[in-house]
């Protein structure tokens, strides 16, 4: 069984005082829940504004086909506190991506934090950024962090540094709260938890081990 | 603590053979994720189509602000096996409206499955569909299910005959896991809760029972 939340000997961030601003970034094909769970959670998180970003401002389907509207162009940006940068199958598309790679690489090379999740993390070992890093991703990519020079760690959540990598599609939930519980406390988080009822059952109990049927 | 499922004793939704058509309500102040998280879990389906229905085709936007785009009109609807009734803010300025109480009234006496979501359930229960019917929602909306002749049932999901309501917010998820589970067996439900790594963590422990500051 995997952690849950795991802390690398990095310094942890540190609290954040005054306004958040925070930046999600959208792509064709991506797994839209990579997106709306931490926007759920984000969007909650007090005195913090969350900007829905893209490489232009055409609507975007999903890969199940859900349309998503950004509201911003990545070059239009402001100065982000927190990049949240999700995965789903389109994330192959942009692994060569300057824009896409330039914006994780400053993001992260500032200081400032980066939450990736499912193979968002694949973008950000792209973008230079895992190199020597803790980090964590969908199980099916699991074996692709090395190629970034990754730690592959088996949490639901990772912490290192101002990385937090979030595991498959509705882990960027857990991810996102824990963004929340860094910047604002866990009094935060937790309120947001409370109000979003994250107390999930498991009714069934698929072994994470055992690899599903090739689409 | 919540139990995880209820079955009421009436008789269980039957599995479904052939094509699934499912079909999202949305509606401006709404909470996204109440629709998003079903969307995601509901959409991997096997052989299903997921419409996205509102009033109008206007672009709404979320009580957060993230906007989502219908892609179809109430009136043009086909005949749904399911119907996703989300909750949030929004759903207050539903309650008499009769084009949605409409919908959700004659889904539900035709004997094909409603899922509800958070205060979604209330919608139901102003369209009539929830009298002497076991059914959950938003803990801070609990209070007023009898109001509409529910039995409140403490549980992240309960199933009562075609009717299937899930708590708050992001107990979407797992209501929709059930329902995938009724409509096409455990393993399907397996294999979507592994493909989306649906296996949530706890960091914080927030006490159900108490209240969050008022907003």
């Amino acid at each position: 069984m995997n952690q849950a939340l795991t802390f690398s000997q990095r310094t942890k961030p540190a609290r954040h005082e005054g306004h958040l601003t925070i930046g999600c970034l959208i792509f064709p094909r991506m797994d839209q829940i990579d997106f709306t769970g931490p926007f759920e959670v984000l969007s909650r998180t007090p005195d913090a504004t969350v900007h829905v970003m893209a490489k232009s401002l055409a609507l975007i389907r999903d890969i199940q086909g859900l349309i998503l509207t950004p509201e911003i162009v990545i070059a239009d940006a402001p100065r982000l506190d927190v990049l949240v940068v999700p995965g789903g199958y389109g994330q192959r598309e942009l692994m060569e991506d300057g824009e896409i790679l330039s914006l994780i690489r400053e993001q992260a090379e500032s200081g400032r934090m980066v939450l990736s999740v499912c193979t968002g993390a694949l973008l950000c070992g792209a973008a230079g950024i895992l190199s020597g890093r803790m980090a964590t991703t969908h199980w099916a990519s699991w074996d692709l962090l090395p190629c970034y020079g990754a730690v592959p760690t088996k949490s639901r959540v990772v912490v290192d540094g101002n990385l937090v990598s979030a595991a498959g599609v509705t882990a960027g939930l857990d991810g996102a709260l824990v963004v929340a519980s860094l910047l604002r406390g866990d009094p935060a988080a937790e309120e947001i938890q409370l109000s979003i009822e994250y107390a999930p059952a498991r009714f069934f109990r698929p072994d994470l081990r055992i690899r599903p049927r090739p689409r």
